[in-house]
């Protein structure tokens, strides 16, 4: 029989009456012939509860205990739909990361899985049982230690368990019915695609598509890992089939641009009137990379004066005050006029691997855009996406032009 | 350095003000140079949320995804008490049962524990860490799943952790100050004991005392671990003693009676008109017994036609349906004229390790209690105590009248 694996988000799960509508779920594909393995997320909710208590106890707080304390929201998931598959007949056992066992790095926090040993879960289906698994942890194996994997990290979770146990898709399960061509809430003329390329999802996601983490496009990408994401509040009797993320080769019509995704959490740094000479980027860069500050967009301008330059480049929201202080500190060392700062910017993307053999896509819309008066701050291109830095105000008009632009628009 | 355990329940734990307060009291320990583990509850409220999500998702649950489900609340605790003593300079980590191991039978929702391997905890001590213990749980080590120990198991997980690293003692933190002689709520002159026999508190535990769960004085008086009840609501500064739970022989000036207890968890059945021959006995006990159900109080007498008797005993409460319709299918076998029952009784208890070299102890108690017309519908007597059965109005006269005849009240 295939093997098929089904993740359910917090929300699919935030009450007894969702959990059973899960089972009916999970019972449709039991039904249908499938050894499941169903993947939970704890109860929509509880992790931010949990999260909050251990800030509240300590507030620089040891992430071995955070790991401890945030990993019960999942155990608690995972009995209560094991139990509901039981009351509708469907034979069924919880697992827990340290049971499978499901094997991390100690980065405790925001582990990686090291390897899954599927035999476990493989002698429950064939005794006839459904594996209900906590998403979001395994197990340090040294340690003994739960280790969870970050926020998301159930979308991880699934899809190395469907690595592991060789499954024929993986089902995740969330709050809309697939990945569309942009936000529906921005664009409502947005398409939802039948099919995405790996490389495309996972730049989307990476640009701020919020369907699936990061994390879990590389683990389906690298495993080959053919994965569905659609809508747990479908009628369990009659679901859609939602968006399938596979290989490229699987795609025959291929769009030169797939979708077009949009970041705020971006802030612009601008340092004036830095001198022109070697090892400056090194003195700029070096610190932020130190202080674990990802760096992404940079562009370098001749001054007026011709003897310094202006660099500008873009870090995370969050990041934005520890980068400001750090760069202020370095200010010596590096040599500039000026720190400037902002952060009602937004990075919108076009993502499409058809972009790989037709030229000019990004130029074009760079026209598009400027002739809506829309200045581009900065900007980054890589084989199968671009990216413009724009003044937040715009968002809504520079995705809306891009969207018709491509002709992704719904007729 | 002693080694020492200190369990905390859930109203101790209630929230993160709480937990504070409860790491206060182990860094008192700590400091004054104990090596510390500290078994901890659910905070007060989880447990039940937990279980009647158990219930509201599969009203007849299976006990090892309840188990897996409940688990979950001593969990949190445990890493949220690792943190707050590690904000207050106190190196700590959470265990869980898995983790220590601490094993179990396999009897999920009521499981046993069979041992417990103490060298990883005693690795931690080395390095001056407290070590913080889920309680009420544990891992069947054949198939790798929690199992909890029942409601209240948390005093019996510390009990056996204390025996487990042979601990100096073992510190009972609650919402009382120690063990007193009667309910205070029923006698408001009932005195808090310096020292109890385990003999003593586990038959004050078996007949109605809720201080101690039944099995944590089973295990402490077989593997004598000194046991402490103290306030986890005094001043973590200066704490009072509490009461200790000890061998007989380190109680010096031993009292006749040291305590009453009572409890209304008992329903009466009486049989009346059971024909008086051999095996009827048999007949009426074996059904009752294949259910589970505990007959306690028994007491036969003869009719007035003298060819059969009336038969009474009690049973818990919860188990008093249940009896009454198993009698009633054996009605034929047995052979009996009616069936009364009565749920408005209590079981009155005096328990004392002086009556072993006293007579006419309970015979003393049986006048005083005729002399305030309190009728005695059964008694049961054993080495140590004797209970008597009566209506359920007399429950405070009855405890205040023996109170004042074995001379507990205080001066």
């Amino acid at each position: 029989m295939a093997r098929l694996v089904m993740k359910f988000g917090g929300t699919s799960v935030a009450n007894i009456e969702r959990i059973r509508n899960v089972a009916r779920h999970v019972k449709r594909e039991v039904d249908a012939g499938h050894h499941v393995a169903v993947v939970v997320s704890a109860m929509s909710g509880k992790t931010n509860e949990l999260v909050g208590w251990c800030k509240e106890a300590s507030p620089l707080y040891d992430n071995r205990e955070y790991d401890t304390v945030v990993a019960s929201g999942e155990q608690v998931t995972s009995g209560l739909l094991a139990l509901a598959l039981q009351e509708i007949g469907v034979p069924a056992r919880s697992w827990q990361g340290w049971q499978i066992p499901i094997r991390t790095s100690d980065a405790h926090g925001s582990a990686r899985i090291t390897g899954i040993d599927g035999s476990n879960l493989m002698d429950g289906f064939a005794k006839g049982e459904v594996a209900v698994i906590s998403g979001f942890q395994g197990v340090h194996e040294e340690t003994g230690r739960i280790a969870t994997l970050g926020r998301g990290g159930s979308d991880t979770s699934a899809v190395a368990v469907a690595a592991g146990i060789d499954a024929e898709r993986c089902d995740i399960y969330t709050d809309v019915d697939g990945v569309y061509t942009t936000d529906p809430r921005i664009v409502p003329k947005a398409q939802r695609l039948e099919k995405v390329a790996f490389e495309e999802m996972l730049e989307m996601a990476s640009l701020g598509a919020k369907v699936l983490q990061v994390r879990s496009v590389e683990l389906a990408m690298v495993h080959k890992v053919r994965t569905y994401v659609r809508s747990s509040f479908d009628d369990p009797a009659d679901p859609r089939p939602g968006t399938l993320i596979c290989d490229e080769d699987e795609i025959v019509e291929q769009q030169i641009i797939t979708g077009i995704a949009y970041s705020k959490d971006e802030a612009q740094i601008t340092l004036r009137r830095v001198a022109d000479k070697p090892g400056v980027a090194a003195a700029i860069f070096m610190p932020l990379a130190d202080a674990n500050i990802n760096v992404d967009m940079i562009i370098q301008v001749v001054s007026d004066d011709s003897t310094t330059t202006d660099i500008t480049f873009t870090v995370p929201t969050a990041d934005f005050e520890r980068a400001k202080v750090l760069l202020e500190e370095a200010r010596d060392k590096i040599g500039f006029g000026a720190l400037q700062g902002a952060t009602d910017v937004v990075k919108v993307s076009a993502i499409g691997i058809g972009m790989r053999s037709h030229a000019g896509v990004a130029a074009k819309a760079f026209k598009a855009l400027s002739e809506k008066g829309i200045n581009i701050r900065a900007i980054t291109t890589s084989e199968i996406k671009f990216s413009v830095l724009i003044d937040a105000v715009y968002t809504e008009l520079a995705v809306r032009t891009l969207h018709s632009l491509y002709g992704l628009d719904k007729a």
